[in-house]
This record gives structure tokens, C-alpha cells and sequence, in this order.
């Protein structure tokens, strides 16, 4: 579906403004540079604006200070971070509550720095704006060694090329404000991200002529589009078990009521995947629980595998969303559409808009039978109790941790077993879980939360990370302490990569192991807990959602070999297949 | 240079090993194959073993397990470090001191994280080879939404070619031995950086016929080195006033002793730019100081400057190295010899090795005049007082460093003023002060002081941090910790990023000042001390010095607007220029 000529028309999440308000606000944009004429900068930041862009997060250096300057005096806020990838874990956190995110940088030592995380974006389609700073066109005359130069002055572009969906060298002022509407406009329109550059002597060159914004749409191919529906209608009237599967896209495409309404109009059970847990409010009662093969539970995996129409919207078929490869979805008896793809049955549809096919399947009128949720499918009801002299086990972990979670908070998991085990918990809101559950990179979770709170300051992040990736991003904390954020930081200290053991044992699997919650002690603020009973993490977590001024982290002891209910599963199910 | 058809045959630089040496090394692991046929994963390792690689750096991941599984077996140290990027400094840390580095990391999450850190090593001439473990060739087939995907299976070595000078994946057995062969020559050539990919089902894979490594040599053009010779002779013979720039170069390649004979035979005066220095030792009579333009001391410049031939061996002539463009060298008056350029005034040699012109050069018999150092060019003694109740300052505490420096000490400076401050240090044997002087990344000193002293353990490291590079890296000195290391660790605590504020100041420079000596209360080990005074800082030196055995952070506080000297000179003079 890439190739199709028009974007969602009404994208409901939060940032990126639906296109007929953008339209409009792009509008008063140019009515706006009637009075004034724009520099590079000041453009940029203005269409930033226009796309509700309210902060972003990035650190200086001498190749972006002008810009910088620029900002500061704009009404977007810079939130300065320690290292440049947290920038970019933080800006995608903010993409994925606001709806579209954006990071600030310097050349190279900056920019390259963002790769990973910018690349994991990429692959779960966050939309994050990349801006970085760079050498002036008339210092590269002489094709110097400017200092953070790696081979020569497009280095940084190429390698940008190859992890973002558009990119400019806004390099002059006859090319560059358009170069900035195809990108932003890229940007939003596949949520992926986006890189622009700016020379450090052309941030404020100004427009040579008056430049009105670009609001071409793309379009659905009509006849394609009816045939699809038509189909969709015909498999769906004819099954006697349907089910949808809801992906991540429903958020980023703004569909999520969209789908709703639908599977309540028809009484379609739902379920979700890893990566789009939470799109779906898990206390629905239409809501089955997350499908992941052998990794989710099996009745859940028994129910969707056996359907005769199995919807997936906006799903990624990626291997941790099957369950390593332990799902098993017979592709004749499945409608899989995507913002990329289309398919029903072992047919493919070009040119389909995913939002016009979701958007006109819900106006549809068909007949649809309504399927039993047999009781054993529904998310169990597991009786939970304490005894204070136990050692915590990440199953009485993810337990507890279930009962604290209310319509305000954000569960933003890092990779690892925090991830497998956070898949039975109860998220019922939607947009309230956060994980890199497909590019899997650890170290996510902590700057990512960040950005989550900076996008909506009401959320209070419980963030659930291994000590491994902890070891990787936890000073980014610096920064909730900054901004007077109160997440609270459970680190499944299990001594190592505790996921790796199962496939390959070995001394490198072994990390130090620190005092975690002493952490406090050298940011110079918030609390710090230290929990080995499941006394301890009682008091913990109470006192922690008491402190709600501040940040707490809890240091978890686990076995290095306990693990979750649902890496326990997938174990089983892989040893089997074997 | 680089299009020279031969290489250095006799680099003196630990790890590198020799060519000839290189050779019969070479020579016996192909007798040794003839016993036991490779595998890609055994051969790798071999030819690592040969170039002398001792110890590696990583984080395991599961697309690379099987290769550490095989790492674990073999002679070879795998060092783990919190942070792929720490990996990569580390990895290029002990490539400056031991000759040749490397380091081994999973698919995109691990790669991508090194991007920054693999780009210094490529701008800075560090020769480090990158391994990486990716999706086997079977998992590929369906071209499957594998976790740690970005766009698609090359995206990896897309991007790390354009920060390398070569790139394999070692996916055949029919090509996988020669082209291992092909990339680690080129690291140990260009020293810089080479990339090698080894999809997880090729680890095993034997070799189909029986490889012997490929010993083919570049040569100098004879024709052309023996006119560049005569050329230089003819100048300096002519010359009343020589004197040598000294490069990193000379120590990446194994000369450096090589241009000191030359020196001490002609008694030619010597300086090293800030990226050199300590190539040449810094308490050798016919020693200078640092040549950065207005960044080193005036006495130093005009000394240089007012030469009628300058003789720069292995230099970069960048940015920092040119004092920020301060320096002002006639080309006409030099001689110019890198392993990329050869240049004699106005006029460039084609195919002529470096290593080749800087060893004839030395050979060469000429009668050279002998230049007079005046008493005000040498490096000044400065008298160094305490007074215990002085808050310290950036001058006082360079001073107090230089005190405490002996022959084991290593200094490794980061971004900032804590680089330009180092200029004044009196580095006293060779090797024994690295810097990102070029490439400038901020967070390279403390994760490349693992590395060097993972080289050499009995090198002891003064690393000099600001705070913002501090709060990117510092959580590595666990690893120093593990490894039982015992750097001193000098935080030069001005509370943001101080030399931006001479560029523009902006609340963006202003950074959380946390309590930098209480790191050790989160990694559970070392010492920690909290400088205000010159007498606190004596103190913590001196109880650090004797904490032999474990690391030290001493936190130094300082105002937010004090500079060194040398930042201080270059302020001066820019302003002046404008």
C-alpha cells in the first residue's frame, strides 16, 4: 500500500493533527508568512508547530548552536538529554503518545550517535524528525578536516538514508522549503523517520521566493478499494468464527475507535499483538488477550488459529509477534492490511490506503455471526497474595505489578524478560504500553518514559527493565529529575542477559551487579528501594506510588534463572517443536 | 598515498606486529591448517590471533552467541562492557596503545549503537576491526520481519560502509577466508576501521578447498620516492631554519623512533600537534611543545611559522590541529608526508609510502644546519604552589595533574576543555596521552581508558572528563571496576558545557550537577572524592594515587565560566582575527 496516492484524512492521535486540520493550520501557516518572510530555521520550526510539535529533545554542539538559539526562542521546548540515543528513545517515546516526535542534534558525534535508536523507529514505525546540525557550505570550500568529519560531508546523510524513510541537506534556500514539506510530510504520512540537515550558515538564509506548503493527498484506487471490501464482506458473512488480530498501526494511524466500533457493531472478538498491546483496552469485553504464539496463552493461540477469518489490521508479522515462529496462521482464511500491505487470501491489493479500507469496512453493512468467547479464553482472574517472607519471583512480580496500575498509568517495558513477562499484564487504556517489541533494543524503556511524560504529564510511567539494559540508559533519570517527573523503575535484577542463558550459556551472559537503587545517591534525588521478599516489594511499591513527586527506583533480586510465566510457555512450545 | 602498492614492513606498534613478522605468522597458521580444516567463525579467530589480538570487546546478543560460544574457547579475552558504543571507545583505546583493536556486537541493535564510536576510530586513524553476528542465510529466505531488522539485510553493512574503509559478510565459504584475509589487511594498512558480518549459520561452515592467507605487498614507486627524497634533502640542506610537526601518524605506523634518530642526527627541533601528542617525549632536549595555532603558546607558533622548511610527518592537518585555522604554515616552506598525501611545496607525489619516505628521509646523509632553541620556546617551568583554602581553579588543577604524571601514567583526555587545558601537560614517553582531538566526541576518555589498560595493565590511567562527557560514559568504569583497574578519574565539574558558552549562551549549555564522586556507591566499589579547594584537591590526589588498587572519581568543582590557559589563548586571538 505504499505506492497509493492519499494519506489518512483524519488521524486522531494526539500530535499529528488530523489532514484536514493540517490542511487548515498549514493554511494560516502561509496567511502567517504573508507578513514576515521565513528563513530556513524559523520555517523549520514553524511547520513543526503546524504539526503540534510542542517539545523535542536533543543536546547541542557547535554545528547546531544557531538553531538552537532559534528554538530557544520559539515556543518549542528543548529538553536536553545526557546522551544523544536517549534523545532519540525520548523523542520516539513522545511519538508514539503525541503522535509524531522530534530530536535536535550536532554533526556526527551527535547524529551518528542516534543510529540505533532512530533505526528502531524506523523498524516500529514511530514517526521521529531527525534535525542535525552541520559544517557551513562556504567553510567546506576547501574540503577541510573540520572537526566530527568522517570521511566527507555527506557521510552523515548516507548513513541516514539507509534508516529513515526521507532525507535533505538544507543547503539553499531555492530547494529547502519544500525539502522540508516532503520530509515532514513523509514523516507523518508512513510514520517512519525522517532526517534533516541543516548547515550551520544556512539556518537563517531566508526565502528567495514566497513559499506556500505542499498539501497534495495521496489517493486509494477506487476500483481496488470496492473489490477489497467486497471480498472482505463476502469471507467475513460467510465465517462462522471470527476474530480480529489489532496491531500497532491502529494507534499510529489514528484508527484505533475506528476498529472499536466495528468489532462491537458486529461483536467480532478481538485480540492484540505484543507490539500493539494496549491499542485494544484489555478490560473490553470483546478482548481476548494478546496472540503471540506459543509465547501468549494457549487458549488464546487455540482460538485464533482455529477461526475461518482471522482479521489482521495493521499488524507487523514479525517474529516476536508470532512468537518466534510459533504461531501458526493459515494465510486463505486471513484479511491482512497494513499501511505497507493488503492482502486477503493469497491475493494481494495495490494501492489501498489502510485508513480508507479500515474506515469503509466499519461503514460497511454485512451480516456477521456473533462467535462465543468461551470463559477459559478470557484473560484468567488470578488471586493474588502475599507472603512476606517469600523471595520475589518475576511471576508474583508481574502480579503485583498488575495491581498497581491504574487509567493513568503508562507500563513502558524494556527487552528481555521484562518484555515476555509483561504480556499478561492488564493495560486498560489504550496508548498505555510502550515496548520495542519487535527492533528489541535494550536500554529503550528508561528514555523512552521520558518522552512519554514530556508528551502527556499526567501519565505516571511504570517502567519495567532488566539490569542489563538499565546498566545501558538509567542516567538518563538525570532528566526526570530535571523535569520533576515520578516514574517508578522496577529493574528485574536477575544478574545478566537472562533471555540469552536459554540459547547460549557462558560467562558473557554474567554482568556486575550494581546497587541500583543507589542511583539516587549520585543523581542527587529520588527514592531508592532495595527489594529481595515479597514484603519488601509490597512496601516498595507502595511507597513508591505514594512518592508522587519524585522518581523511585526499585532493585528487584531474582534468581538468575527464574523467569516469566511467558518465556516459560514459549520454552516449553519451542522444546516441543524441536 | 593510499594508491601505493606496498606497506610499513616493519611497524613497531605492539598488536600490529611486523610485516615480516606478520608473514611467518601467517606462514604458520596456514602449517597449522594443514593438521584441522576452518571453519569462518576458527579462521577468524586465528587471524586475529596472528595480528596479535590478546582481548576483544562486546556485548553478546543472539544473533552473535554461537561466535562468542567459539570466542569463549579460544585464547582470546572477550572484555564486556555495559554499552556497545563504550565497546567501540574501548576497542579504539587499545588499538592507540596495542596497534590494532576490535570489538564484537549483535545485529543493528548491537552494530548501530557503534556507529559513533567507529567513526571517531575511522576519522582518527584507529584501526579497529568490527564484528558482527546477523540472521542466518536460511532465516532470510522468506525475507521474514526478523527481530533487530531495520529496512532489510544489508542495512547493517550499508551504513558501515561509509564509516570504513572495508566491509564483508561472510556468508560463503567459497569467499568468506580471502575476504577476511582482504579486510584485516586493509585495517592494518589504512589503520582504520573494517567491518566483517557473519550470519549465525555460517559460523560453522568449513572451508571447501584449503585457504592460505594472501601475503601481496603495496611497494613505493621507486622512481617518484627517490625524486620526493632528493627534493627534501635539497630543502633541507638549503634551510636555515628546520624543524618537524610531529603527526599521530608516525606512532599509528610505527615510526616514531625512526623521526627520532632523524632528529637527533640533524638535531632538528621537534614539535607534535594536540592529536600527536606525546609522539615524541615531552622532556626530550630537542622537544617544543604543542604546534596548534593559537591554541598552543605564542613562542611555539612563531617558532614554526617563521621556519623556512617544516617538516610534518603523519600529520592531519584539521581543525583542532590547526588551532582552529590560528595557524598560518606556507606551503610552499613544507614538506608534507602522510600515508594518504605527499606533498613538497606546491606539488604532490603520487605512490609513495609513507613508511618508505620517512625511513630513506632518515637514512638519507645530509648536512642539516643546526637551529638554536631559544630559552623562551621550551616548555616553561612553572612554579607550583597551594594554598589549602583557594577554590580551584581549571589552571591550578592542570598544574596539580603534571605534578603527579610518571613514566606508567596514561592521560586520557575527552571533548573539551579538558583537552585544550591538557595542551600544557608534560607528557614524558611516548604513547602515553590519547585524545579525540579530531573527531571530538564527547564520553570517549573513560570507556578508551578500559581499553588501553586492558593493553597494557600496567599502564595506570589520569583520565580528564568534563561533566557532560562524564554523565554519557561514566557508568563503564564498572568494567574497571570488574577488572579490578584503578584509572583516576578527574571530573572537571563546571556544570555544563562550557566551551559552547563562548559560542552562544543559551539555558541548553546548562547541565544537572549530580554528585560525581558517589558513582561508586551505585557500582559498589572505588573511591570517591568531592574538590573545592586546592587543598581538598591535593588530598584526593594523594589518596588516590595511593588507592592502587581500585578506581578513584574525584569530582573538581568549578565556576562555570573558568577556562585553561590554552582555551583562553585561543579566545584571545579569535577575537583579535575578527
Amino acid at each position: 500500500m505504499m505506492a497509493a496516492r492519499k494519506t489518512d484524512t483524519r488521524s486522531r492521535s494526539g500530535g499529528t493533527k488530523s489532514r484536514t486540520k493540517k490542511k487548515s493550520t498549514a493554511k494560516r501557516a502561509s496567511e502567517k508568512t504573508n507578513g514576515k518572510v521565513h528563513t530556513i530555521g524559523s520555517y523549520l520550526i514553524q511547520r513543526l508547530q503546524d504539526y503540534g510539535i510542542t517539545d523535542l529533545f536533543g543536546i547541542p554542539g557547535d554545528f547546531v548552536l544557531q538553531f538552537y538559539g532559534m528554538l530557544e526562542e520559539s515556543p518549542i521546548r528543548v529538553v536536553g538529554t545526557t546522551r544523544e540515543d536517549n534523545a532519540g528513545y525520548a523523542a520516539d517515546g513522545y511519538a508514539r503518545v503525541h503522535g509524531l516526535g522530534a530530536v535536535c542534534v550536532t554533526y556526527c558525534v551527535g547524529g551518528l550517535s542516534l543510529c540505533n535508536s532512530i533505526a528502531g523507529a524506523y523498524a516500529e514505525k514511530s514517526p521521529v524528525i531527525v534535525i542535525s546540525g552541520s559544517p557551513g557550505m562556504t567553510e567546506r570550500a576547501t574540503d577541510p578536516l573540520l572537526h566530527h568529519r568522517v570521511k566527507d560531508f555527506h557521510t552523515q546523510r548516507d548513513v541516514f538514508e539507509k534508516i529513515t524513510v526521507a532525507t535533505a541537506v538544507l543547503d539553499d534556500p531555492m530547494t529547502a522549503f519544500q525539502e522540508i514539506d516532503r520530509c515532514l510530510e513523509a514523516c507523518v504520512r508512513y510514520k517512519r523517520p525522517v532526517y534533516l540537515e541543516i548547515p550551520r550558515d544556512c539556518v537563517h538564509k531566508k526565502a528567495i521566493v514566497p513559499h506556500v506548503p505542499d498539501d497534495s493527498q495521496l489517493e486509494s484506487d477506487q476500483n481496488a478499494l470496492r473489490e477489497s471490501l467486497a471480498e472482505a464482506k463476502e469471507l467475513l458473512e460467510a465465517s462462522k468464527k471470527p476474530v480480529i488480530v489489532a496491531g500497532v498501526e491502529l494507534h499510529r494511524f489514528g484508527l484505533r475507535e475506528e476498529v472499536l466500533k466495528f468489532a462491537e457493531k458486529h461483536q467480532i472478538p478481538m485480540c492484540a499483538t505484543i507490539l500493539g498491546k494496549s491499542v485494544v483496552s484489555e478490560s473490553h469485553p470483546l478482548y481476548l488477550g494478546v496472540y503471540e504464539g506459543a509465547m501468549g496463552r494457549n487458549e488464546v493461540q487455540r482460538y485464533v488459529e482455529e477461526s475461518d477469518c482471522v482479521i489482521l489490521l495493521g499488524t507487523f508479522m514479525t517474529d516476536i509477534n508470532l512468537g518466534i515462529y510459533t504461531a501458526h496462521l493459515d494465510p486463505g482464511k486471513c484479511i491482512y492490511a497494513t499501511s505497507e500491505k493488503m492482502r486477503i487470501s493469497y491475493h494481494h491489493f495495490h494501492d489501498v490506503v489502510f485508513s480508507d479500507f479500515v474506515k469503509s469496512l466499519s461503514k460497511q453493512k454485512m451480516k456477521v455471526v456473533k462467535r462465543k468467547i468461551p470463559d477459559q479464553v478470557r484473560p484468567p482472574q488470578v488471586e493474588f497474595k502475599v507472603d512476606p517472607t517469600q523471595p520475589v519471583t518475576t511471576k508474583h512480580l508481574f502480579q503485583s505489578i498488575n495491581q498497581i496500575l491504574t487509567d493513568d498509568s503508562v507500563v513502558v517495558t524494556d527487552v528481555g524478560d521484562c518484555l515476555f513477562g509483561a504480556v499478561d499484564l492488564t493495560i486498560s487504556t489504550h496508548t498505555k504500553f510502550l515496548s520495542p517489541a519487535y527492533y528489541t533494543s535494550m536500554g529503550f524503556a528508561i528514555p523512552a518514559s521520558i518522552g512519554a511524560q514530556v508528551a502527556n504529564e499526567k501519565l505516571r510511567p511504570i517502567v519495567l527493565v532488566g539490569d542489563g539494559a538499565f546498566q545501558m540508559t538509567c542516567l538518563e533519570l538525570s532528566t526526570a529529575l530535571k523535569l520533576g517527573f515520578n516514574p517508578i523503575v522496577i529493574v528485574l535484577n536477575n544478574k545478566g542477559y537472562t533471555t540469552e542463558r536459554f540459547l547460549q550459556e557462558g560467562p558473557f551472559n554474567n554482568i556486575p551487579d550494581w546497587k541500583y537503587h543507589n542511583i539516587t545517591d549520585l543523581l542527587g534525588g529520588g527514592w531508592g528501594f532495595e527489594v529481595s521478599t515479597e514484603g519488601d516489594l509490597e512496601k516498595a511499591l507502595k511507597a513508591a506510588l505514594a512518592n508522587k513527586d519524585s522518581l523511585s527506583v526499585i532493585n528487584v533480586h531474582l534468581k538468575s534463572t527464574d523467569v516469566s510465566p511467558a518465556l516459560t510457555r514459549l520454552a516449553e512450545k519451542m522444546s516441543k517443536q524441536l
